[in-house]
């Protein structure tokens, strides 16, 4: 037998948890900051609540594990974060609105592997339900901001409205019907790009004249505003009408420090969508290894009909989120040259004989708040330094009988190498200053 | 459709993921500070993995969900942290000694439900691995002490030795090869009380003289070093003698703060122990209201055996941990009337009239680092106050064409009912203040 993951399936140690705990808390304190609270949902659903026909569709139930449980019941494992909200919000009919939550856990899509796909992933949703008003998306779009402002990185937020989208499609000649499908081949733009999609468009029985008004529409140039303005004179449909509103009252909301950008030819690839649609892409020109990455580091939009119609009952629950990605946004930090912490332990304690009394040294550390690891194994001195030096520990404490005598011990500090002989005291104030 | 959990599963709302938010973050703080670090792995496992014979064993086997993937492999949802644990070791080889690590995730159990049983729920497992000596069986046991310190639950920590263990029974007249079934009997004796474990051991084959002597033993009466100068006169074997000795070790390591008691009727029931055994119990004879709490709320041991075993290759991965029970010690911290918190909201900002300066003033709250919610849906004073009470949010700030000509804002405090016209930087401070 051989011992191996699950296909799909990736184990953290020390240095690539550490990375994701402080990515995560970050997230989180930015979350908290904004008044949204934890939600924990289970990691298992019945069957038939992630197969609804109000959730992600058909081409993620493929990729649903699913099993069975003893008494014969169907479950499976949640592949997103947002289909447990609506069966939680439905669960919970007191549930006071606006309900804002985020919730970070692992999905599983027993789909096809590429680099950089997983069969078990994280994911980190933030959504707020019960929100009519534009100011929910400022809000949603100006915590993304913040978020990468404090993770350094630099981004840009691209944002549309998709009842402007159907707009643009109806003023370019093209049928309501036919709109869902057009926005599915806009959504890959920026992967294709023009020719690919005109093409695409054509095989979809878009006429010549239409695609070329299309494209025309959603590479327009200029500032937001300029945008706003010549599109607002192109659409006619009321919809489309409400989509430039809905949009105007959105930029309005957002204060001047937020990088947004309207892009028309944003489409987003899921059907839920109902108004604003936003994507944050790196935009840290002076750092071109980070121009490999080029999808989105977070996305999400409006979608006010899904949890309603996923509840039933006639009750509305309008609602805007963002899932940030987490994968992407760690690989991000660590081409920004961001280093990985290898471990929070600040100090190993090496005994020299003197056993007893390095316990209690480190027990004092310990006390002093400074993390401590110790030689439990009596091993000697090189053994020990290879091991403090190869879990990255930043110093070490000799504790030997001589040192002891004279109430002193050897600090070494592991990068420099250099030592010194200082009393407990003084000890656990430079190492307390490290951290 | 009826919308509702899996069977087993639960929910956690703000209150509740807040709850545990605060027992992990204490423990995961006192695990880092004795120099543990973090280790993450995925929810699925290779079936196979799962059901080595030297994993859990046929009985949790049974209880594990099982399913296949779209390739048709055989795959299962983990049981427990320490079987996926060993698997890294096995997949890490040069992973270096010792290795101490903590994990805390879901794992998955398909068994019958009873009241506090869950088909997913959360463990939190502690180990360190290659560290023969008992100096590391003696920070375990401190690290749980000072892990309750910190929760504020006082505990004893009763511990044992299953060599010695073995040598009581070898010197009660019973042979080795019960030895296995007479521990688990044993172990019963907190549950089921005295009379029925002898009825069990008479059952499994026991005389009546060894049952009496077995029991005699079991229960000897005194301090620690008194019980084990008591049962080594009556130990005979290498293998008792042996564990008394280890005992001797652990409990010379330990500094005198902690509340250890040897129990030699502590067996704890999987058959992986090796030596050191320990359970941590509440002890709180001031506090009534925990007496119904009766099971331990950490426990572990050490398994010396196991990961070489399922590793392979003839290399020895000496080894001990513990778990900790978090549902139980939210249980017992809500019994100890710890007030669950609602959020981490500061305050809830209500425009009158005044939308835009109250926007402005919800951005610099949150710069001065308060958790600030808004109300985005132009809802009147009164549904307003209604949810901030709703939510558990301590303050309330009203933003009024009035006050904002006066550079003021009213600051009410939702417990006391006070109100107060002040400076937001005077609102900032209070805030900050109450955080």
């Amino acid at each position: 037998m051989k011992l191996e993951r699950a296909r799909g399936t990736r184990d953290f140690a020390a240095e690539d948890a550490l990375l994701r705990q402080q990515v995560v808390g970050t997230l989180c304190s930015v979350f908290e900051l904004y008044g949204y609270n934890p939600l924990e949902t289970p990691v298992i659903e019945k069957f038939e609540t992630l197969a609804s026909k109000y959730a992600g569709g058909e081409e993620i139930l493929k990729e649903t594990f699913k099993l069975k449980d003893q008494g014969g019941r169907e479950i499976g494992l949640r592949y997103d974060l947002t289909v447990p909200m609506c069966r939680f919000i439905a669960t919970n009919p007191n549930l006071k609105m606006p309900f804002k939550r985020y919730q970070i856990g692992s999905v599983f899509r027993d789909g096809p592997l590429k680099i950089g796909r997983y069969r078990e992933f994280m994911q980190c949703d933030i959504d707020v339900v019960g929100v009519r008003p534009m100011a929910a998306d400022a809000e949603i779009v100006e915590m993304a901001q913040e978020a990468f402002e404090r993770l350094q990185l630099s981004v840009v937020i691209k944002v549309n409205n998709r009842k402007l989208l159907n707009g643009i499609i109806d003023a370019a000649g093209i049928k309501a019907d036919k709109a869902e499908t057009v926005i599915l081949t806009l959504d890959k733009l920026e992967k294709l790009g023009k020719q690919a999609v005109e093409k695409e468009l054509a095989e979809k029985g878009a006429s010549a004249a239409a695609i070329r008004k299309l494209v025309l529409m959603i590479t327009v140039q200029g500032s937001n505003s300029e945008k706003m303005q010549k599109l607002e004179k192109e659409v006619n449909s009321n919809e489309g009408k409400e989509g430039v509103e809905e949009l105007r009252q959105m930029l309005e909301c957002l204060d001047n420090q937020t990088n947004v950008e309207f892009d028309p030819s944003l489409a987003r690839g899921l059907a839920y969508y109902t108004g604003t649609v936003f994507e944050a892409f790196l935009n840290e020109p002076k750092k071109p290894q980070l121009k490999e990455i080029k999808s989105a580091v977070a996305a999400g939009g409006r979608y006010d009909k899904m949890i309603g119609n996923f509840v039933g009952g006639g009750r509305e629950y309008p609602a805007v989120g963002i899932s940030f990605g987490l994968d992407i946004i760690e690989d991000a930090l660590l081409l920004s040259g961001r280093e990985k912490k290898r471990t929070t332990t600040s100090v190993y304690v090496v005994p020299i004989k003197a056993v007893a009394e390095a316990q209690k040294i480190a027990a004092k550390l310990r006390q002093e708040g400074i993390s401590t690891d110790i030689d439990m194994s009596n091993r000697d001195v090189k053994r020990n330094l290879e091991y403090a030096a190869a879990a990255g520990m930043p110093y070490v404490v000799f504790v030997g009988e001589k040192e002891v005598k004279e109430g002193k011990l050897k600090v070494r500090n592991m990068k420099s190498g250099e030592e010194k002989v200082v009393s407990l005291s003084e000890a656990a104030e430079e190492l307390k200053n490290f951290k």
